[in-house]
C-alpha cells in the first residue's frame, strides 16, 4: 500500500476513463486533491447527475433528459429532413459542420450480427414505423465507411426504399474506413452539400 | 445548446483534469454514458470520499486519511531516516524505486517567496521541531533541482545543521532542472545508493 486508500481508489476509479492508465490516473487523482477539491466536488456531482439523468430521446435516441432532446425539440429545423448516424458524437460533428437544419436518427451503434447487434438493438423498428407515417421526406446515411456502417446503410437504405422514402448519402471527403467524428466541420460540410442518391 | 444540459456539464466539469481538453472530455462522457454508468458512479463515490476524506499526516504531511499515513504508521520502517520531498508524487517515485525504507516529509510545494510561499507554507516549522526532538539522525534532501528545489534544499540544510542533524542528499541519476516524479525506479535507486554529504 503505497497511498491512502481514498487515494488508491480514486486513482483506480479514474483508469476507467477512455485513454487515462495509471500514470495519468495519479496525475488527475493528485491535481484534485493539491488544489482542486471543489473542481473534484463539482466533478462528482456532474457524474452522478449525468448517470442517473440521461436517457436516449424518444424520437432520436440520442442522449436527453427529457422525452425529448433539444434538436428533436427545435421547431425550426426540419422535420422532413433525417440523417442517421451511428452516435452521439457524429450528430456532435455534424452540428459543428454548421450546415445542417434538418433532425437526426441515431443507432447507437452499427450493425454487427457476431456481436449481437441487430437492427433492433439500433431502433430500425422504430426507424421503419416513423417512415411509414409519411412526415419524413428524406433520409440522408451518414453511418460512416467501414464494413459495419456499410451494412446499416444497405439495411436503412431498404427500410426506406419499402417506406417510398428517398435516400441520400453524404460522399465527397468522408475518408475510407474512418469514423465520423475524428472528420473536422469543413469536411464534414462539402461532404453533406456533395450528398447523392444511393446506388447499391 | 447540442448537448444535453446535464452532458454539457459533465464534460465541461472533466476539463478541469489535467491535460484533458474538450475533445477528450466529450470521448469520456461519451464513453461513460454509452457503455460505463456504473463506472461513472463509482468514479463520483471515489471523488467524494477523496476530496472530503483526505486530510494530510500529521507527521509527514503526505496524504492520509487518519491522523498517521501508512509509512509513518509502518513499524519495519526507520523512523532515524527522513527523506525530504516536494510531493506526494515524489514519495511515489521514491518508494517504487524499492531502495528507500525511511520515513519522509512532503513539503507539498518548494520555497518559492514571490508566489507566498515560505517556510510555514511547507511546513518547515513542522520539521525543525521534529529535527530538535532528537529522534531523526540523517535527513536526505529529495526536492529536486530546480532553482527552488535548490532554495529549499538550502533552507532545509541549515535547519538540519542548527539541530545537529546529519544531512545528505541524492544526486547521481536526478536529471537537472527536472521534476522527480518523472525520473525511473532505477535511476532514483542509484541516486538514493549514491547520496553525498550536502556541500554548500
Ligand atoms: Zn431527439
Ligand atoms: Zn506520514
Amino acid at each position: 500500500m503505497k497511498h491512502a486508500p481514498l487515494v488508491e481508489s480514486l486513482i483506480e476509479a479514474f483508469t476507467c476513463l477512455p485513454g487515462v492508465g495509471p500514470r495519468s490516473a495519479q496525475r488527475m487523482a493528485y491535481a484534485l486533491l493539491e488544489r482542486g477539491r471543489e473542481d473534484g466536488r463539482q466533478l462528482a456531482g456532474a457524474l452522478t447527475a449525468a448517470m442517473d439523468g440521461v436517457r436516449h430521446c424518444q424520437r432520436c435516441r440520442n442522449y436527453a433528459e427529457h422525452d425529448l432532446c433539444p434538436i428533436c425539440q427545435d421547431p425550426r429545423r426540419d422535420a422532413g429532413l433525417v440523417c442517421i448516424v451511428a452516435s452521439p458524437a457524429d450528430v456532435l460533428a455534424l452540428e459543428q459542420s454548421g450546415e445542417y437544419r434538418g433532425h437526426y436518427f441515431v443507432l447507437m451503434g452499427q450493425l454487427s450480427p457476431l456481436d449481437g447487434i441487430g437492427p433492433r438493438e439500433l431502433g430500425l423498428d422504430v426507424l421503419e414505423q416513423r417512415l411509414n407515417e409519411g412526415q419524413i421526406q428524406e433520409l440522408i446515411l451518414a453511418t460512416g465507411t467501414t464494413v459495419e456502417g456499410e451494412a446499416t446503410a444497405h439495411y436503412v437504405l431498404d427500410l426506406a426504399r419499402e417506406a417510398g422514402v428517398s435516400v441520400s448519402r453524404i460522399a465527397q471527403g468522408v475518408p475510407m474506413g474512418g469514423d465520423l467524428e475524428f472528420v473536422d466541420g469543413a469536411t464534414l460540410a462539402q461532404a453533406l452539400r456533395g450528398r447523392r442518391p444511393f446506388s447499391t
